[in-house]
């Protein structure tokens, strides 16, 4: 089940990607023709906050789509895709070096048991800062010359919790997207707190689609890699977290309560701009592909 | 102006702070007697992102309410306040060792030079930790035994902004309030970067009042302090601020897009828990009182 936000005549709606990738039926008009109701709410903060009632709908209509020929739907390539969720219900939670070979170009041992943290390193990024596929990111150049990628798999909660065991974790998950945790390097060092290079506006691309949990299994088991203008920089696969969506989920939550709709970017591999020598920081004009397996890919350029 | 929410009836209200500070005017129930409607709203954010108008219909009640005995007015030790933002648009921005005696007292070297930043050090708190005047703090003794706290002014941005310079950067605060920025001291170490740590539920209390900036001209210039059962143990002045506030709103709008509501905590003095030899972390049962001059005093209990 791939779930995507677009705009309609200025509104965000939600949209379900059908089988063969190529249309984009509308939720709210495939329920009024098959429940005669739209129950599930506009927007996909509404679909995750009302659950497994939205959830069983989104089924029946993918079920009843199959045999319709009449069902709505617009062609995907005529809509303009938004990121999933526009504003969550508190900044972005991020987790900083959570791949060993990402914490190594980053340290001048190259010591493993030096660079790759013991907890997990949670900072975050304004909610401001996200924008959809194919949105432009700025490169902020007068205020930052080391603008960076990041790919990352974000989870995106699906129903409040507070102290969740590693155990029970799964049970509050509503689905992953794409993120991409871009970074400008030079500020991220000189506010010596991450926070502020991690947000300038357009500094979170997200999407492009939200997958259901229950089409993406293995969440612990998926290519990730990125490409700027076709090249690959981050060629990994997400079992190589050093702490698992779980641990994670368990972690913030232990003090923390989620919500529906908290997203949290789980990290990103080694192979980002700063880790090259010399380093490829993102300039305008480049264009960025990042691709999750079983999620899809995320297109942005640089302004 | 004194502004306070308070809980009525289950419902978040915007109460105006009498003169005497004896009695809360409820706001829609004085415009309903003055103005024959309610426009400016429910909530505190409503009245921010109203602004101006919003702003003279409460100078006019509080000119008319002092003549007017039958003006509807709660004594204030009846009513239940609220945090003044429950749920900002954003996590609470907040500023790292921004005056230098403070940054001394976590710094071994003891040098001002080395222990004071070069540029503000900007981090946040998660939106859910908010808790208001006289709520009771959770003392998380489950994950933290180095509980601390932070008295801090806190700056409520106004209206939208981006690229705000500092000399433009008093036209888009709308006021100020007392935020306590409680802190795991151990979680903040534990996870590297600060966020974790200062960011269980219940870890941001905040208020009592939101005072317009125009009863407070001089931000400036505001003695601060804390105590804990009775023992002042910070006691300073806003004017030791490291990074001013214009500073820190240009700062921070140079890249990320502020908005109504949006939160600046500005940093602590010296005399936090963690400072002491040995240190004076906070255990259940503590009385805390925060006090910033022209504002008013926050209370909370540790649990």
């Amino acid at each position: 089940m791939h779930l995507l936000s677009y705009e309609a005549a200025g509104q965000q709606r939600v949209g379900i990607l059908t089988a063969d990738k190529q249309s984009v039926i509308p939720l709210i008009m495939a329920e009024q023709r098959y429940f005669g109701t739209t129950g599930v709410g506009l927007t996909m903060l509404d679909v995750i906050q009302q659950g497994e009632p939205a959830l069983q709908r989104i089924r029946t209509i993918i079920e009843k789509a199959k045999t319709d020929t009449d069902c709505p739907s617009i062609p995907l390539s005529s809509v303009k895709i938004s990121a999933p969720i526009e504003r969550p219900p508190k900044n972005i939670f991020c987790i900083g070096k959570n791949y060993t070979e990402h914490a190594l170009e980053f340290d001048k041992t190259k010591d493993a048991n030096i660079a790759v943290p013991k907890h997990p390193v949670v900072f975050t990024k304004a909610a401001t800062a996200i924008i959809g596929h194919q949105d432009v990111i700025h490169s902020h150049s007068d205020v930052t010359s080391e603008l960076d990628y990041e790919v990352e798999l974000a989870v995106i909660i699906g129903k409040q919790g507070y102290k969740i065991s590693a155990e029970d974790a799964m049970d509050y998950i509503f689905g992953y997207t794409i993120i991409n945790d871009i970074t400008a390097r030079d500020l991220q060092k000189k506010h010596l707190q991450w926070f502020l290079g991690k947000s300038l506006d357009t500094f979170a691309p997200m999407g492009p689609y939200l997958v259901h949990k229950s089409a993406l299994p293995h969440p612990d088991c998926l290519s990730i890699r990125s490409k700027v203008n076709g090249e690959i920089r981050q060629d990994a696969n997400t079992k190589d977290l050093v702490f698992s969506i779980p641990t994670l989920i368990a972690t913030i939550s232990a003090g923390i309560t989620l919500e529906p709709g908290d997203i949290i970017a789980t990290g990103t591999p080694a192979g980002v701009g700063a880790g090259f020598n010399p380093p490829k920081f993102l300039q305008p004009g480049d264009e960025l592909e990042l691709e999750i397996e079983g999620i899809g890919i995320l297109k942005n350029r640089v302004e």
